[in-house]
């Protein structure tokens, strides 16, 4: 299942928008560990994820601000962002927002 | 340039998950002319876009939700948000978020 079974709003999207370095170093082993790793974290509700030669988005959902702030401080956490930093992307951007209202293809 | 330049918060994230269809059904041809005709509308502040095989996640940024709201209605967006419920999406999520804050590599 490609899309996160998020709640009704409100609650927190983090955008995370990365371009890459060149080659794996580790990443893709990284990145599922970490996505394994934040489902014991309270109040994670999902992350949906897409990838292209251009850029990479993706996106957590949490039940509130806290609870993704505290996943940032999450130690095993902390070390994949300070490998991201120096290894894995060129560039990022993140975002936290709350989410208002959302809707589908069903309406 | 794959970020799009917000400025500072807040404003607001319209986060779209997809799936797709096969094969391109004109898809490729809109797209690019939304694009285009977004840059035109009154509150636009950019848009992010990445798809692989599994998910397509598009996100565009506005200034407020009235600028959102105001996209959605647009003639030719309505067209071609008719066009993707009957021939371009298997299924999709909408989501409108308020960036309450922001930061990238830098800091």
């Amino acid at each position: 299942m490609p899309f996160a079974e998020t709640p009704s709003p409100p609650y927190v999207a983090v955008i995370f928008t990365s371009t890459r370095t060149e080659g794996d170093n580790g990443y893709a082993a990284m990145a599922q560990a970490m996505e394994e790793r934040a489902l014991d974290q309270p109040g994670y509700l999902g992350i949906e994820s897409a990838r292209d030669a251009g850029l990479g988005i993706t996106v957590s959902y949490w039940a509130d601000e806290q609870a993704a702030k505290a996943w940032k401080q999450v130690a095993a956490h902390l070390v994949a962002q300070r490998r991201g930093r120096s290894a894995w992307y060129t560039d990022y951007r993140v975002r936290v927002a709350v989410v208002q209202r959302d809707y589908g293809l069903q309406g």
